[in-house]
């Protein structure tokens, strides 16, 4: 694994270098100040990004690599955030496992195939990463290369159930109608898709940290439409999979869901060295209720950033003060930046973070 | 108050008549079953909505009294529940307020002229609902009568923050930019648009209990978008106006909200004989931290009725099973019937509900 910066922060003595702020924290080590960055902090509230979206669609910048670096590494020239995040998407697994994928301007992802029965599983193909996907690889091999160790970057995956949700409803979703509708009634062909996508998801994880990913997250946003009996019996050991794959690289893995409280403990269960929060439960209720054995990321809810900075200065204080007297806490929204986010409040929330958690 | 069944059923003794059933389970008296009805129980999935969907919009439904009685009756004789829910929209009191509201196909909800500043506030009206929807009282007379007594009628409201919500982003929403943005920047026009929007909801609520309605409901469909604090400070205040000048009448209030499993106890704090839960939160549980003081409703997932038969009444029994034992329980969705839904499902899910739950 050509990783060693992921393994060179197991001291657990308090080190000034605010480039290994992150890395620490996701192994609960103590830090000089809190790290941040933001879900989404590559996006379109950037005039940078916008820039080259005028040029660009998502899929065309993710298959260049020299774009998807640039992208990458907008936020961290711009914010000073602790880390870079690969610019990606988390649906970019679905075509090369066989499914033709396109984003509609305006009304997201659309798949014109979707699966729904177990013909339809049979003719998928298990994800081949490094060379399905050699063009993420390179341009984590890029963004590194650029970083030169300011700060570390995190690669990402969806999780099982976001990703077959949209593999199977064939877009964005209310109600998950197929989705929940194949668990229940058709339990033979959920399970022998999750095989295969939880498959796909591990090794796309593992081939990201041998790229250079130095953490990785797992984004389960849509799995707080389930109940926790059907997470446990239809999700879980999917995550597990993924997860435990992803750890044992010997990188930080964060798992983050939306919209999740009654989860939660489930989802430590599954995995991870981080669990994400959203901003529904306090961080301190949400750290109290996973237990103190595991590092917590979140939790500002991102409309936050349009308030007058007087409040944004409050509610930033709150999550930290929430965190405070424990190491292990990465400062981060509850979900994604906002679209229209004033790009001075997110520069402000991170100079906010570091002032006030600043030992 | 011209209401007497509302006050007829306060004895603790048990009774074996079923039109009481609902009634007695909001008052946590014994029951010979479990009550059930569903939100939404009146909509596409039904054959004999669509015939009259046909012909007429939503609000011309409403608009007529006839029709919405007859469209409230429909759910009550094809399939056995306990309560009979008035057709009826949450956005209807918009419009005496001042805003136009049209229902766009395929869309929902357009409000062109919404709520964003203080003069936006200053040009609403307080609803005078027995002159400004008169109609609605209209229907409730004639379900009333057409009932004779068979199963008791629901009124119901939307919520402040959920009204407010339409109001202020004109439309349905994700993220709640406008309406959260407002709280933060702006909470005079906040307070002041919450005070005439939480007296007008008092008083639409206070009216349907007069014009005959047995118990009423109030729908947070979207509170599940805030964060504790948030909901203590901006919202709690006047959900509970509206939730107290409802239980003044003496009929049952049912406060319902989704995704908000971190806000039951201020949703308790602020209201209601009976607490609505979603299918997120285990029943036991929601009870549990709700405090056995106050009557529970829920809490199948939706989607639970596309199930094959055996899962369906394996997942009832679940509910059932986590309520058994005490008095309290009134049997319903988590969310409202999707379309689509099998009718066929509906009716066995109300013939399983109580043939599991005999005494």
């Amino acid at each position: 694994m050509n990783n060693p910066q992921a393994t060179s922060v197991a001291s657990a003595q308090w080190v000034d270098e605010p480039q290994l702020r992150f890395l620490r924290a996701c192994q609960r080590l103590p830090v000089d100040a809190t790290p941040v960055w933001f879900m989404r902090q590559a996006g379109r509230y950037m005039p940078e990004y916008r820039a080259i979206r005028d040029r660009f669609s998502l899929l065309e910048i993710v298959a260049q690599p020299e774009l998807a670096a640039e992208v990458t590494l907008q936020p961290v020239n711009a914010l000073g955030v602790d880390a870079a995040i690969l610019f990606a998407d988390i649906l970019l697994p679905v075509e090369p496992m066989g499914l033709k994928l396109e984003f509609v301007k305006g009304e997201g992802p659309l798949i014109h195939d979707p699966i729904r029965r177990l013909a339809d599983v049979a003719r998928l193909r298990t994800l081949q990463p490094h060379t399905d996907l050699g063009h993420v690889m390179e341009a984590i091999r890029l963004v590194r290369k650029e970083l030169d160790g300011k700060v570390p970057l995190i690669g990402f995956s969806g999780a099982p159930f976001t990703v077959a949700s949209y593999m199977i409803e064939g877009e964005a979703s209310r109600e998950y109608l197929h989705t929940k509708g194949m668990m229940y009634a058709d339990p033979q062909t959920w399970h022998a898709f999750m095989e295969i996508l939880s498959e796909s998801l591990a090794a796309y994880l593992v081939a990201q940290v041998e790229a250079g990913a130095q953490a990785v997250q797992l984004f389960d946003s849509w799995v707080g439409a389930l109940a926790p009996h059907d997470y446990a019996e239809f999700v879980l050991p999917y995550s597990r999979r993924v997860l435990q794959a992803a750890l044992t690289t010997g990188v930080p893995v964060i798992h983050f869901g939306v919209g999740a409280t009654t989860l939660l403990p489930l989802m430590k269960q599954a995995g991870g060295s981080v669990i994400g929060l959203d901003w529904r439960l306090p961080l301190d209720q949400g750290w109290d209720l996973l237990g103190h054995d595991v590092a917590v990321q979140g939790n500002l809810d991102p409309i936050t950033l349009f308030a007058p900075t007087a409040i944004l200065r409050q509610r930033v204080q709150d999550v930290l003060q929430r965190a405070a007297g424990r190491p292990g806490h990465i400062f981060n929204l509850g979900h994604g930046i906002l679209k229209n986010t004033p790009v001075e409040n997110v520069r402000a929330a991170v100079e906010m973070v570091h002032e006030l958690s600043a030992r």
